[in-house]
This record gives C-alpha cells, sequence and structure tokens, in this order.
C-alpha cells in the first residue's frame, strides 16, 4: 500500500469548506506533505501572499490546478485561452509547483468535428512551448473522462497523450497526468501507462462509486468504489513515477458535505490501506 | 443525409409510452420500416403472439435488446447469466431479429481485475458459439460508454470487440453493434469502425447533449448535441454496412415526457435532416 510521505492533497477534495490559507494551515497541522492547489482558491488570497504562505509552511506542491480549454473553433476565443495558460505558467513558477495541470478543452456544436478539433489543440500546445520552457514549468496533460468531451476535455486517453507529446517533441515541457478516476476503463491503460513511462508527472487518486450519481462530481473515497487502485499504483511506478500520489474528491453529495479536518484524515487512513 | 428506408425505431425510444402491441401499431401507423424491441415488453405481450404480430406487419426487426451480462466473478450468477442468454437467442430466432444485443457486463466490488474481468466474458462468449450458429442468430457485441464499466459493461471500446471478434474465431456468429452516443469520443473510432468491417450488425444514433445531466438516460435527438453523426454514418458505410439505422433514445427529462407519435414524428423527421 501507498506510503504516507508520498501523499498530496488536492485541495479540490475540501474545495467548499476551506480558503487556501485555511487548506495550508490544515495540511500542516495533519502533516500532510504536499498539496495541490485550486486557481480560483489562489486568486482569492493573491500568488504573492500564497506563495509567501506556502514557502513557510515546509508543503510542496505537487500540482496547480487547471488551465487550457483552449480547443475553441473561434481564434479570438483561442487567443484569450492561451493568454489564461501564460498567466498559469507565471503562477506555477512562483509557487514552485510540480506540475501545472492542462484541460485541452471541449468539442462545441460550431464545429462537431473532432478530429479538427484536437488539431488544433495540438497546433496551439506547441505555441506554448517557449513560455514553458523559459518558465522551467512542466504543462501535464491530463486525459479526463470520455463524460468530458464536450464541457471541458477532448483528450480523452492516454494514448492521445502519448500521441500528443511524440508529436510534440518538448519532452522537457510536457508531460502526462494519470488520473485513476478518468481512464481505468481504457483496455489499453497498462500499455498505455507503460509507453509513456518519465512523461508521468502527476498521479491523482480518487475510486469509482458503482452507483455513483455523476461522473464529475460525485467521485469516491479511495476504497469505497470498483477500481483496484494498488494495480493502477504499480504500474504508475513501474513506469518510472516515484513522486507525490494526489488525493482528488470532487464529492457533492457526500465528503463536500462533511467536516474537513475528518475529510483529510480519511483521506490519510485511505491512502494507505485502498491504494 | 440519411434515407428514411433505413430507419428502425428502437423500442426504449418510447419505452414508457407504449407495450410492443401498441409500438408495433404505432410504427406501421407511422411507415417506420423496422423496429428493434425491448425484451421486458416481449414478456409482457408473449413471444408466440409477438411474433405472430410482427409477421403480419411487414416491420423488419433489426434488433432484440438486450442479454449477457455475463461477467460476474460469481460461478452460478454467471451460470444463471447464460442461460437466459439461451432465452435470448430464442427469442431472436423466433422474431427473426438481425442481430442480438449483447452486453458484457461489469466489473464489481468483488472482483476489481479488469483484465480477469474480460477474460472470463470471453472465455464464457466462446461457450455460446454452438447455441447461437444453430439457431443462426447473429450476437452484436456493443461497446458501451465507459461510464457503464461498473454497471453493464467492461466492453468500453470498438478496439476490444475487435479485438475479442479476433481471438472468437466465429465471424458468423459475433457481430459489432456501433453506437454513435456510446464511442464517439473515441479518439481510434474511425480505424477500429473501418477495422470491424463486416462485423458491423448495428448501428445505433441518438445526441450527446453539451448539457447533459445523466450519461444514461438523458441522450438527446439527432441534431440536438455535438455528435458528428453523418461523418459517423459514413465511416460505418465505408466499412460495407448498409443496413438498418437505429434510433435508440433513453430520454428520462424530456423524449420520454412528451405523446408517442410527436417523438415518432420527430425522429423522422431529424433521421432525413442530422444523420
Amino acid at each position: 500500500m501507498a506510503d504516507i510521505s508520498r501523499l498530496s492533497v488536492n485541495q479540490v477534495t475540501v474545495l467548499p469548506h476551506w480558503t487556501l490559507a485555511q487548506f495550508i494551515a490544515g495540511a500542516v497541522r495533519h502533516r500532510v506533505p504536499a498539496i495541490s492547489i485550486w486557481r480560483e482558491k489562489l486568486h482569492e488570497l493573491g500568488l504573492a501572499e500564497a506563495a509567501r504562505q506556502i514557502s513557510g509552511s515546509g508543503l510542496a506542491v505537487s500540482g496547480l490546478c487547471f488551465t487550457g480549454l483552449i480547443s475553441s473553433p473561434d481564434d479570438a476565443e483561442a487567443a484569450r485561452a492561451l493568454d489564461d495558460v501564460r498567466r498559469a505558467i507565471d503562477e506555477a513558477a512562483a509557487l514552485n509547483a510540480q506540475s501545472l495541470i492542462f484541460l485541452s478543452g471541449a468539442v462545441d456544436a460550431r464545429d462537431k468535428n473532432l478530429a479538427r478539433t484536437r488539431a488544433r489543440v495540438l497546433d496551439r500546445l506547441a505555441t506554448l512551448i517557449p513560455d514553458a520552457r523559459g518558465a522551467k514549468v512542466k504543462l501535464a496533460l491530463e486525459p479526463l473522462h470520455p463524460t468530458a468531451c464536450a464541457t471541458r476535455s477532448v483528450l480523452t486517453t492516454v494514448k492521445l497523450a502519448n500521441d500528443w507529446c511524440d508529436a510534440l517533441h518538448a519532452e522537457d515541457v510536457f508531460g502526462i497526468a494519470i488520473d485513476a478516476y478518468t481512464t481505468w476503463w481504457d483496455p489499453e491503460i497498462e500499455k498505455e501507462i507503460a509507453r509513456a513511462g518519465k512523461r508521468i508527472c502527476a498521479f491523482h487518486v480518487s475510486d469509482w462509486l458503482a452507483d455513483t450519481q455523476d461522473p464529475r462530481l460525485d467521485r469516491g473515497m479511495m476504497g469505497d468504489g470498483v477500481i483496484d487502485l494498488p494495480a493502477m499504483r504499480r504500474w504508475v511506478e513501474a513506469a518510472g513515477y516515484k513522486g507525490p500520489i494526489e488525493v482528488e474528491i470532487f464529492s457533492e453529495r457526500n465528503w463536500w458535505k462533511r467536516d474537513a479536518d475528518e475529510v483529510i484524515r480519511v483521506v490519510m487512513d485511505r491512502f494507505q490501506s485502498a491504494v
């Protein structure tokens, strides 16, 4: 099972409960070694103050969530999204985040052609290489669940993320975030994790509830669902990834309604018994 | 756009409205050339009476929905599921259905190992070959959306369906049902449809709503969502499939609340303008 020294808690797990300042203090209080930060909370606190509090806390920052959404068929919309990615790169650099989570953006009714939408994302990703390289920030391409294809991500498989990395030829800039929840169903997942190898720069865990009410906001605590998380952890480790394992639970129906300190305690327990 | 002579209406589209007898009469009244039948409605009417009404109606039966769910880690449960498949094969033969929709069954908490679960399904499918061959019934392996992996189907991609067909070596018995709604997000879909070729024995259409409330029961009418249905139809036709195109809409929020005759009229209109 997973060693607690590798735990990172993604802020979304206690998103409704705590400000970023409270989250930092809570993580320190519970001796959580690393956190991943949600940008809306970062903007509330302010980048300089957040960087100051984190550097004094001893916490590692495994990730900054998220930026991207650059798939629009409208060039002006895409330009605004690319500006946001550049701002997020600067934030990730200031926070010394190990990676910046990148979501491709969706297909939409104005252009239902998925191949063309994916080609646009790839072309625009290439334009970000100088910015990310200059800031020494790793862009973590995160495949989302296929249910997000019309809302946040045409990047629906780890295979496609590997294909994009092959095409981009910038292994120092682009990595891949493996989220167990969004990829566990994929018949190719073990093979594509092995292929990703050193590209893997983040590993997210939560569980798929057999009676899930919503594929986005009803994620389960590790051990409460059907994902073989220890197997996925072993595949990711065999591929060479030894970094933080991030617990990322969107849970409108359950965990978001509980006391935040209780949530953190259960996360720490399940991390060691079910991952 | 699609020619109305290729329309088949899946009974689920008007499931809450009509019995099977009403559905048969409604299809004849609207001059729908083919239907696909839901087994719970068939059992209410009785197989012999259903076969009698259909043979007198002039309607073709494009499919019988559904059987399968043979993935259990418990052998006694699996044996009962296989018995149900054999009953469904007899029903499909009596109705002269062009295919019998087969759903693999899910992974469950008793055995979270997906590779092992898939191997069980494949082994058990092989045992059905004599039954299906004897009855001259085509088993249509239908990949469901990845959201169904813990409820109805570990068969989550057309690639895996092709891999299973390769392994089964019984092309007269096994076909593949392509459902646009469950497969449109797949980066490999165009390639795997081409690979499926003559295996394609059913093609189902509906639309993915950008604001979908539920990936199973909130399907959209063709044209109301983001799927490029004409492109998918062309891929399926290029692979060699010229049979019925089945409209299959589960819609708790919208179409299931409307008048059934209105639903059929809209289906016929959209079939010709958005498929």
